[in-house]
């Protein structure tokens, strides 16, 4: 995963894409970088200026003085999520600069191609030379390469010819053009503010809607599934960007995993406040929920927090609907500096890692009937541990409610999920049914009863779409890729340049 | 503020107290330290090695190394909080280490002395030195004069001498030693774990007990006002630490600030947990309160986020229990990464960084009658902003609820509250009662009404003690101040050694 | 200017690339970097890793753990000397490293292209994107276009295109390539060894042979003007490396300046010992000098530290041989400590700068006839602040003879001269003739008498080479280029992208 | 070793220190600190504010606003040279500082105190507390247990009490005092400039007078043995500093070792050109030796540079006087980027150590009668790698002449010298006589012969004075330790504390 974000007009580009990326440091924790466009006046033309380090956004910026040495009118930025080998190399950190014919191009990408692989082979083939192991590098070639003239148009023919999950932001000289990809995998949106000075627009655009509210910015509308959006000074002055379309996919394929988890709550996320969806995400598994509940001894519903706050609510709300009583209580306390600089000497065992992150309140759990709401499950390590610290308080049942279904395959549309062979699905795939696979979960993870949300009741939960043979995308629990992945690369491995 | 850890008998001394610190966090961001004792084989006696550093614990301890370098059996730290000039120097970095002439002593302090101005004039008159502005620094030295030849003898005739709050952790060549001051200001906590392999107990103090969780340390008790505690290696064979107690007060002073908001709410602080206690905070404060509420336009109750959680879910609890409907929601969300580290580059108002740390979630406010719980206002900048963020919502109502009393005088035990005329309430002291002070500063923040909680409700929602004439300090609201503050000096700036 | 290193079957490639690197430091100071070729077991295949930074040598791999992290047999290193705006960029950091149809391919320059801009244009008319400002990333473009199979004849195809200095060390797969072009502008050296434990023989090649010094290395010879080299596994085995030659250049062109100043004088360079070289240039100097000196007040002199110390050994030799009395003493005293790190707070005039490098020594200068005898003089700042610090220690006269012509004309093959209007002599271009222009440098700069080798008096100099119209470049003495600079771009801010 | 730095009535106090610093780093690359005293407008008086640090004066100071932050009109600065345990810590970064009962006191020291164990000892019995394990500490202890009012007359105590080698720079308040043990070991010197906007006198005090020449400050006289000097407004009023005498000690123990090796060549100390007496050192060595050398096969004499450059040029000219011929030559090459940051990444032999720094010229060597001159022997390890570094070029014959005696025992004045067994004396100790001894460590070199020079050879060398018992102290080539060190500490490993 990865978060991005761009901004047009503003006098302070590099400053606003900072609190953009702070925003939505959720979406990539790994990597940030901005890219300024500014008019370089002894050059008397546009010019690039950037500043990419390893880290977190408020450390890779921790120099006050940086801003100053990034002035201009346009920036793109990015926040890179990834742990996997050659990731780690500096030189893969986004947005990527590149001078061509037409002058200067840097791009900024959320997603994953399936097609690399290929378009790779043909462009290697034809001379070309990458510096990255990423795929996105392949745009900006397959840009330089078109025939025609404008960025936007460059754009365009290289956006036909590459399949996957893209949510691009891109500086291309004095332009600033967005873009998503025609299943409208991953999110992006356009926002707005008013000049005061000025009386002109300054335009934004974001992975999660969360990064215009710190900037007091006005969400607009997203970025259309299959839409290219370029913003530049024509744009200003009417007040209206530029769109082309790619070519339609009735079928879309919205992550519904943003919903499920990964978005902030915050978050104006495909058209809907992901805050409601996750509310009825809770409501959904209340209803699908068998554990009984009395007067006399309510259930005490307790989140994993902060990510499953919203879908306990939820929970708790429609339990108490539905005449089964249940109270939501703060049974856990999560750490505010849980952080990346975080280190477990000596102790490498994943249970310390839990005990730094959480902590329970023995008097809120003790000897009573606890359902612990939970986004979801990976690895299934993490949970164990949880549901091993939550015994320590002598509950007397221990109900783990999952607000979606069982994990069952990895994403390749740039969600960073294990292998299959990682999910903890998978250490169970010899059950001879579902209910064998869910009581072996049960069992191995420790708790007395465990209920996972069904396929059907997420897909109750999220917004509907109209006139889309199918909206979202639900390969990690069904396996069903929405874009074919035959030729897919979900390890970056492959690539040997690392640093 | 600040906070205090101790070990004995451990294999890992600096490790557990980087955990523990790391657990403490909240209690002082800006600067770090351990001090480990450990026999060295060359020297043939026991030595002191030390690492200190400005910042968060885990960016002090970033190296992983370091541990390797602390080797040992006891070590205490210290997490420091203060902003004020004289303090950032790193001469003042805690805990502080000297030789003198009954071998190594080291000190870590939580509290603030109030008689220190007398007694380092009395002792430079003497022909006395000090390193650092640190009132602490008095401590050892008044030790080092003691006509005691027992370190644990020294440090009881140099705690008679001075007055004020203090939680101490002492390394005295191989003892550990644990004190608090006779009016229990501050908390100070025992814990006792058994090493597995040798089958001895090992012992820890610290001033919260989440210290304790994140290790799996079981707390044993509080060390008790006036107490000093002494643990070495007879302890370590008889199980049981030596106790002294300097002359009893009874009039105790816990600080009910602890309750409101400092302890984390997974704490025990002074015996009883902290979460019971803040939800009696908001049990009491939902009696008081005279919003109106029916079935059909009910209260959402939000809480700012994370410190005024259990606050809130008192709250709501009692308020329909007396028949005030009353829903719990998140309206508010806190974002993750908000630490030191951050910066606030041109827009230096105070909006970003309300910003910068919380958003809103606009279903849950827009059109409602909402009720704010917060824990205190100390300046209040950042409410008047917060609840200017929440008005972007558009609730019908904004009701704010202050789970304590107004703050109206500054902390000289400790805690960091600003001078008098900083306070909030300072603004508006020229008003002729009461009734007139909340009026103006409701307005002055902005909400349709303001309610705090009355000290009579905070000291009913807190623990009793039997046999006490009083528990608590309740300074900061009544200004009636438990332990003498003729001689205090709340301000550092007197001393004049900077770096 | 910029120092390139590469080894090839060494068991410890980095620390090899590291120590020669540290042993040219004085070839650039501004960043550094290695690239290594290592097989992977888990891959199956020959990886490239790499580490880079910018600041000396020293600084870049002052983690200890950094060679660890990359293993291997082969690898090529690279110093850059650049101060002007664009090349701060860490993006401009070498050696480059790409993958490309045939694999992986890292290249390193010392040099300079002169074409670079018209086939920069060529490349991006045909859809190619650069990465960074540099015209070294045009080799690995012209090589990835070719339609050879093998890199070296890929790079072969790709010299051939490209005009002016180069000296080249680059990694294709598991192949080391050494190139220099055929005009012999800078220098480049072979060096072998023998693994005691294998007997197999490990290659070496550097721009100065005291990267060989440092190692143990043996000096195998240079590699000749247009000789491309070609070092493997069949290499290793046979002891020999396989050359291809790029089409010959009757005139050669080897920069002169690298014996007047640029190279260690331990080094061998263009096949000869520097120091030799340049104690010619004193010897030389000498000869031409017109300074009387009598038994009773022989000359003292004094030479710049370090780099015009052998010149005035040979300088002192050789007026003794004339029976001119001269004495060599150590008149000014150089600053160990120098070095990029260094500040200027406040005090940001020059005459700090000359006085936080060199000192007097009073005794040896007092009421002297000092001859001072300096490489050259570039914008005669220098120069001017040094002669004032001499005169402080009143010495009776200051000769000033600069062992090499004066500099009239800026570089376009890797040395760092500033453009024309910086040079000193440009301030005196409006001379009637040579002697009036170097009356007023004399005057401007504050001597009693200043003295430039003669051109002619260089060459004889210099080492003799048969069959060749002439040897050596000296443009920047006269203005003669020997490769057209039609096209050249000395400025490297003509590209945008900057960081 | 250590240098001192003070400075009085400057408008930029710290940077003047840096610059002081800076030119003194020689003297200690370990740590560097500066203190200011500054008139502080809010609080109506002087304050001390400091910047200290581990590594090299220009690394520590390297953030240029650092300045800005240290405004006043004096400053104090010391560069700790020092490798042994316990002086790591950077609680023992000088200079230190303190409050007390007349104010502030900073204090740095270059010396070692002799009787800083019995001071200790009676100090901690009276209940002083020591932070750092410096004996340095010591004395502000004393001073602020004197009964006297006025700073300088505190000191004076101190001083009375103490034994050893001492050269102190003090910070008393808005006071600047300077003080010399009454033996004279380490020297001290005074120097004065014009601030040319008021007239008045601006004072330095500086270990070396280097420290004056990049300040071009004016030498005025060496701080006399037992001298202390009191500078405060008064002294800038009437220009004259004031003196107090400490009692006089009839012999004198000026560090004969300052001549030899460690002072720069450029200082005057002990009020004659360091310069000069090196030369003389050369001179007598000439005398002494017994290098057979004819007009044919005159001497290549070769220093290791730079610290023996001197005294080479003197052996040279002596012998050519006395009809040996001999020529001076660059035979080896110095790295400019020796540094403290150097690393030797897995070759820990001392070899690389070597070849890192020196490099030789073959030219010059090859087949020729070489005299390698160095200034002293220590562990001698350093000078047989050099020697085997020579070889390499096949000289006919190395003949090496140390320019100073065998050193035969270790200093407790404040050289940092190994312990006596690890001097390479020490391996030969059971030689039957000198001869042998000698002839022990040519073989164990790998000379052809070695000749030191005789301590009368040095001490003819040394500057004379009158009225004096003895002027120099050569207890590490005599064992005649001029002061007691019968409780002398040389092992800082005695206090516990380390960091």
């Amino acid at each position: 995963m990865c978060g991005v974000f761009g901004v047009y007009n503003s006098k302070t580009p590099a400053e606003d894409t900072f609190y953009g990326l702070y925003s939505i440091q959720h979406r990539g924790q790994e990597a940030a970088g901005v890219v300024v466009a500014g008019y370089d006046e002894m050059k008397n033309k546009t010019v690039f200026r950037q500043h990419k380090g390893m880290g977190l956004v408020a450390e890779v910026f921790k120099n006050p003085g940086i801003f100053n040495k990034l002035p201009g009118h346009a920036a793109i930025g990015h926040n890179r999520y990834s742990t996997t080998g050659a990731s780690k190399s500096s030189s893969n950190i986004q947005p990527f600069s590149h001078t061509y014919r037409s002058g200067n191009l840097a791009i900024a990408h959320n997603g994953n191609l399936t097609n690399s692989r290929q378009l790779r082979k043909e462009l290697t083939e034809q001379g070309v030379i990458f510096q990255a192991s990423s795929d996105t590098e392949i745009i900006p070639h397959l840009a330089a390469r078109s025939r025609e003239k404008e960025p936007v148009h460059q754009i365009y023919q290289a956006l036909r010819q590459v399949q996957g999950a893209f949510s691009l932001v891109i500086l291309a000289n004095d332009q600033l053009i967005a873009a998503r990809d025609p299943h409208g995998v991953r999110p992006l949106a356009l926002g707005k503010t008013i000049n005061p000075e000025t009386g002109e627009p300054v335009f934004y655009i974001a992975s999660e809607t969360c990064a215009f509210d710190i900037l007091s910015v006005e969400y607009v509308r997203d970025i259309e599934p299959g839409e290219i959006l370029m913003i530049d000074k024509q744009a200003v002055k009417t007040g209206k960007p530029v769109s082309l379309f790619l070519p339609p996919s009735q079928r879309k394929a919205r992550c519904i995993f943003e919903y499920v988890y990964f978005a902030r709550p915050d978050s104006i996320v495909f058209n809907h406040p992901v805050d409601k969806i996750r509310r009825n995400l809770g409501k959904n598994l209340a209803r699908e929920s068998k554990v009984e509940s009395t007067k006399e001894e309510q259930q005490i519903v307790i989140s994993v927090p902060d990510s499953s706050n919203t879908a306990a609510l939820g929970f708790v709300r429609e339990s108490n609907k539905i005449c089964r009583p249940a109270r939501f209580e703060h049974g856990l306390i999560r750490n505010h500096y849980v952080g990346r600089t975080f280190i477990q000497p000596g102790k490498e065992d994943r249970e310390i890692k839990v005990r730094s992150k959480y902590n329970i309140i023995r008097g809120v759990l003790h000897d009573r009937q606890i359902v612990v709401i939970d986004d979801s499950i990976v690895r299934g390590t993490t949970a164990k541990m949880l549901i091993k610290l939550i015994r320590e308080a002598e509950p007397k049942k221990i109900h783990l409610h999952i607000s979606s279904a069982p994990i069952t395959n990895p994403c390749f549309y740039g969600m960073d999920f294990p292998t299959k062979g990682q999910l903890l699905t998978y250490m169970f795939s010899d059950a001879k049914d579902n209910e064998e696979e869910i009581e072996k979960i049960r069992d191995y993870i420790g708790v007395d009863s465990l209920k996972y949300l069904s396929l059907q009741g997420m897909l109750n939960s999220a917004p509907r779409f109209d006139n889309e043979i199918q909206s979202y995308c639900t390969a990690c629990f069904t396996g069903d890729y929405p874009i074919s992945i035959k030729d897919a690369c979900c390890k970056k491995e492959e690539y040997d340049c690392e640093e």
